[in-house]
């Protein structure tokens, strides 16, 4: 008999059961997006590397004096030899040039009471104002980003600044998506009128790929035991992440579940109490994972979404692996099954989220899936109000019309 | 002087200013993720494209007997004449076989009250039960996907299924980043403790990849208006969209602005009343867009990511390019200034929206990026205060620990 664990059960196992990598490689910045460091990053340089105006202006020593002689212009970019300032006189200074060490504070041009060519008359301003001053942001030699951040284009920006163009990376498992079932065709194969088409691989592959894990489509598992078991265990030596759908409840020709125990497969479960998705079994195969999801292409994409995606960042090093999730107001009420947790698609859309067709939906529909945006996990419960629900979205997105200003 | 319209305005004249294109490319799916569909996509097939069993158990023709003969086994892809079954008879019928014309109910094996190799006995079933009929969900010849959508993972399930594999999608605009400043040197160059880096380029090239958009950096503008003229219009040939940072204010060494006149550039705007992020123009030059973000990094990105993507979105005939958002409660209170629109950068989680440092950073400060995950736009407001705001993610993303189950 499968397992009755709960999906949350299911969530832990997979976790708690894997261990991040410790290999890692050296990557340009340029080519790390989606990538996690495998390295603390220690700041190169003070920022500001030296104090700088932040805004086009005057620059001067705080003092009594408010009418300012105009000695200099600086630009940014300039490099000249530090000088001392007397209380009667300004530099011209524009944003982001270095400031001399005698200036304290800088006004900006529409600020100044009067304006010519070789003075300024200025009001009062306070000391230290429009000045960005050295180390103020970074000082050298403190941790910038943590081991196992994701690169983003905001921590590129970040890497940027400092110079560093390289950086160590943890190396993503090896994964292979291999599918069963005689009766699928390829896409890209002629079918006739009765045959289906191969999805899951393809929308596996494409979800893993989104999430930043590259994977081989390794092609249909052989119909008989005997090569099922050799073929699984070549796979192994392999591959770090082993990735299969169907086969694996209890169907006559759902040998696959065989072939993994006879490869020495150690379950951290078979089974979860959820629909749709309950023909699933996660494990390890001496040191490949084994994510054996159901064949019905709705449920295997959701399991793939909720369990797997998570467990791959984890294995991958990532510091970052529980899914972030939103609130949102559920439109319309609907009926679940109490003995079973759910896992349940929509769209989510400014705040508010409405259930694919009232939830009356197959697991194969993949309708279903292209309609919707976003996960709901619920628990046992008989029916969902109209309540605030945690929602996880595929993507946070975009729309065709919202008002996203906070007026 | 530079303009003072609302960020709202500046959002509306980006994108009410620019047309999506009209020019498409053929593409194999598999390579497809994250393009623009440059047609409807019709079905090909029903789906189901045979009427099948929703679960592997036991076909039959509901009737008053409950004691059934089996008669054959059908799995998954058997191919066989149809035939008639009789009201005493039944077949062994796998998940996803195709279902003999006769039958209209099929049991799964644990709900039998006995089996035997030879026969079954069921309880009362519904007609109907666990059979996936011929084309309820998709009928050959709708339309299945609207054109300008976006290719995701979830799309890719939907095309798989219907055996399609090429897609005609429109073409992404050509586009160029330019930086401003003999100061800069770039991130892969040696720097003297005075220089700094070239930050903008290489940021903003990422967020574009990360939206699925390719951009050359060019390099840095020359630095005499001349030059500057004649280095622009060779541009304005080559691409699509010309992206620069800095030097569209009123520094002596802002020429850009000038450059881009001579022209002919056509503004939408020069300035906004926001912080940070003022000196920001945007126009046509002839068929280019031209985007002249602020030389501070952190305005050039903020601008970048909530006005340059929704463009380049619309350009490349997205269905959908304003920014879903998500509710949250703020978790501290702050000031801003009332005379401004603000785009302020803070960490989403889980419901919850903070701040960074109590909105206290400058805009040249890339670590409030690199802490960030998500972007506030609020109107000219004096504090934002303990209350629900629409929060923009950079992506949804994930955290260390989040407890996402609706239990």
């Amino acid at each position: 008999m499968l397992d009755k664990i709960s999906y949350k059960e299911a969530f832990v196992r997979c976790i708690d059961n894997v261990k991040p990598t410790d290999l890692y490689k050296s990557i340009y910045v340029e080519n790390a997006l989606g990538e996690f460091l495998a390295e603390d990053i220690i700041a190169k340089r003070d920022a500001p590397v030296f104090s700088n105006s932040a805004m086009d202006g005057f620059g001067f020593k705080k003092s009594e004096n408010k009418k300012l002689k105009v000695i200099k212009t600086i630009y940014a970019g300039d490099k000249y030899e530090d000088f001392e300032i007397k209380d009667n006189e300004c530099v011209r200074i524009m944003t982001g040039a270095k400031v001399p060490s005698g200036i304290d504070t800088v006004i900006p041009i529409e600020k100044c009471k009067e304006v010519n060519e070789n003075y300024i008359v200025i009001p009062e301003i306070k000391k230290g104002a429009n000045i960005r001053l050295k180390g103020e942001e970074i000082s050298k030699g403190e941790i910038l980003i943590k081991k196992g951040e994701e690169i983003t284009p905001e921590i590129v920006a970040l890497l940027s600044s400092q110079g560093i163009v390289n950086v160590k990376v943890f190396i993503k498992p090896k994964i292979a998506i291999l599918s069963t079932g005689n009766e699928l065709k390829e896409p890209f194969e002629a079918a006739d009128a009765e045959e289906i088409y191969n999805v899951n691989s393809y929308a596996i592959k494409a979800l893993l790929e989104k999430n930043n894990f590259k994977a081989d489509i390794i092609g249909i598992i052989p119909d008989s035991l005997e090569e099922t078991i050799k073929f699984i265990q070549n796979l192994k030596n392999k591959y770090d992440v082993i990735i299969t759908s169907g086969g694996i409840s209890f169907g006559d020709a759902d040998f696959i579940y065989e072939a993994f125990l006879k490869n020495s497969l150690k379950e951290f479960f078979r089974g979860i109490m959820v629909k749709p998705g309950r023909p699933t079994m996660v494990g390890m195969m001496k040191n490949s994972l084994v994510f054996a999801l159901p064949g019905n292409p709705l449920s295997s994409y959701l399991n793939a979404f909720a369990l797997l995606i998570p467990t791959l960042r984890k294995i991958s090093g990532a510091r970052e692996y529980f899914y972030n999730y939103v609130y949102a107001k559920n439109k319309t009420e609907f009926k679940t099954n109490p003995k079973k947790d759910h896992t349940i698609l929509g769209k989510f859309e400014c705040g508010e989220w409405e259930v694919f067709k009232n939830y009356k939906y197959g697991s194969s529909m993949l309708t279903a899936l292209s309609n919707s945006n976003s996960l709901v996990i619920t628990g046992k419960r008989e029916k969902i109000e109209k309540e605030i629900l945690k929602v996880i979205p595929f993507d946070i997105g975009f729309c065709v019309e919202s008002n996203f200003f906070n007026d």
